[in-house]
């Protein structure tokens, strides 16, 4: 009965489930593309002195404190910064304000199964461009006429990436809004937000989950032309950016080396991630991320995926078409990168 | 030119504009109802003892820690309760839930500003009712047949409230779904989460902004039945409450008694601040909120608003039909009111 009450587009539609996280035991956890590095400790410190009798105050509701560095960091206008509750607030907000009711969005496929469900809630209509056997964008992507196209760039699940020319053209090429999400962008060579001073119709994304260690804050960004900024603020939540996130973010951003000396490490590890899943005998998809994605048919990934969790490592199966028999592993530090490989190559 | 790029809906909306929020400058500030004295010192110690290294894992999605302890509490099943970052997030979520592109939605008039933008956000219509002279709700709200229905209780910026039996019967005579924001019941002698269990259209919104004094932290709450719930968690977002925020919340609800102390020592300074009010000339409506509304023609109320913020003293002034020459004042500490009703007194 009461299910009757709800819009039929929002009745029909399946809940998305996040990657898991588990409440209890000690697990090696690979499965969420989380940070293996601590954030910075003067953030931590920071977080901590704001923990006051000022908890009992609204949050600033332009997150001002952390639009001025963003402002100070890319060499752009206050206008052209928008922050939300992580990037998943900013793409909710967008598909609100650029998809209706039966309007296409594009987006290439596969991509992050989350876009799909943002596109549901809209009851708007999904255009799917598969990529080719090297996750490689099919050049009709992006549509003309899409309202709104979507680029996870880099990729996930795939780890593959796109250069800053190659958006561009993209930009040019539909008329719709093309929204870039950049969340793994500290892990790569590519990024895209000088590119907002040239095309009116590109939203690029960013978010301080992953590079910067801080899943726990939700705290995302969002950038482009001061009328496309002015148009998310009126949908966005007004309170939206929680006090100590803002004072996260901030501290954060005044410390940018910390952030990247996590990527180098990263990335080294990243490295030897690949080439030990070669030498296991996985196809191997080269990343721009802080995951590797890699192909196994014997055993069989979801075997692999289940025969890991027992053995207290969580890394990430798609039951999905274009993704079978692959894993999605999250680069973690060396000592996890060891333990992984070791209980591999014993299953193997 | 990106202006064409929104929803004609989006782009002829106004942006909402809430309470001022200094961010400079010793301000008495009693013009966005927050709580005049600090959270818990056990939630600010719990929180501080959380900013540490986990700060890189994301939330549980389910804020599982707090939905235990809201359960037990209000004697309810874990799945007659979700979490939201604010109850502006769960608001917002009912509406995409339940109002469509020109469906009606009933709410009484004057009440949360909000709820208007929240309406124009989905395209629906808003079917206004208005309160009489003594703000007291019409017998035909709500109505039998919008799809949705709000209702603040109490209700904000009157401070008017109706007992849990009213409500009971408003559930009743809607056959869409009714929506109760108890943002500031904890400061009345009303409530009705005990009602879910009779109406399974009936969905009710508390916060810890207020009485919880943590407002800072954006914490809401959502109770109805399970069909409604189950339905409202397949729309928010999947990692919408922030970590350090379900460590305050579960810290805070475990010490409901430090809560209710402070909201016995508001209800006193309200008390005063009310007949205080009266004999400098105001109209007051008897409030069961931590605010209190009162009118005055002469001075105006705007005159007023303008020269107590000279003297650094914010307070809400609404230049609105049916609010003409109200001021709406959250109530302070004791010394905070003190210095208002000088104020006042010296500038009247």
């Amino acid at each position: 009965m009461s299910k009757d009450l709800f819009l039929p587009h929002i009745r029909n539609i399946e809940g998305y489930i996040p990657g898991e996280q588990p409440r209890a035991g000690e697990y090696i956890k690979l499965n969420t593309n989380e940070n293996p590095y601590p954030p910075s400790p003067n953030v931590i410190v920071a977080v901590r002195n704001a923990c006051n009798s000022q908890l009992r105050r609204y949050p600033d509701p332009d997150a001002y404190s952390v639009v001025v560095r963003l402002s100070k960091l890319f060499g752009i206008s206050e206008n052209q910064i928008v922050v939300g509750n992580g990037s998943d607030e900013l793409l909710n907000v967008a598909l609100r304000c650029f998809a209706g009711t039966g309007q296409r969005v594009a987006l290439p496929f596969p991509t992050y199964p989350y876009y799909q469900k943002l596109i549901e809630l809209q009851n708007a209509v999904a255009q799917r461009f598969d990529l080719d056997e090297n996750f490689s964008i099919p050049e009709d992507f992006p549509p003309t006429d899409a309202n709104l196209s979507l680029l996870a760039n880099p990729n996930s699940p795939t780890g593959t990436a796109i250069d800053s020319r190659s958006v561009g053209r993209m930009a040019t090429q539909t008329q719709g809004v093309l929204l870039v999400d950049e969340a793994y962008v500290d892990f790569s060579d590519v990024g895209c937000i000088d590119l907002i001073e040239h095309h009116s119709n590109l939203l690029v994304l960013r978010t301080m989950s992953k590079s910067f260690s801080l899943a726990a804050m939700r705290i995302g960004f969002c950038f482009g032309h001061p009328d496309l900024i002015s148009g998310l603020r009126k949908v966005i939540d007004h309170y939206n950016v929680n006090a100590l996130s803002q004072i996260a973010a901030s501290t954060a951003l005044d410390e940018i080396d910390y952030m990247k000396s996590n990527v180098v490490r990263i990335r080294a590890t990243r490295e030897r991630l690949e080439k030990a899943l070669k030498a296991l005998g996985f196809y191997v998809w080269d990343s721009n991320a802080n995951f590797v994605l890699a192909r196994i048919e014997s055993p069989p990934a979801a075997e692999l995926h289940r025969i890991l969790k027992e053995r207290c490592i969580l890394v990430r199966y798609f039951n999905e078409v274009r993704l079978e028999n692959c894993l999605r592993i999250s680069v973690g530090t060396d000592i996890e990168n060891d333990r992984l490989i070791k209980e591999l190559t014993d299953i193997i």
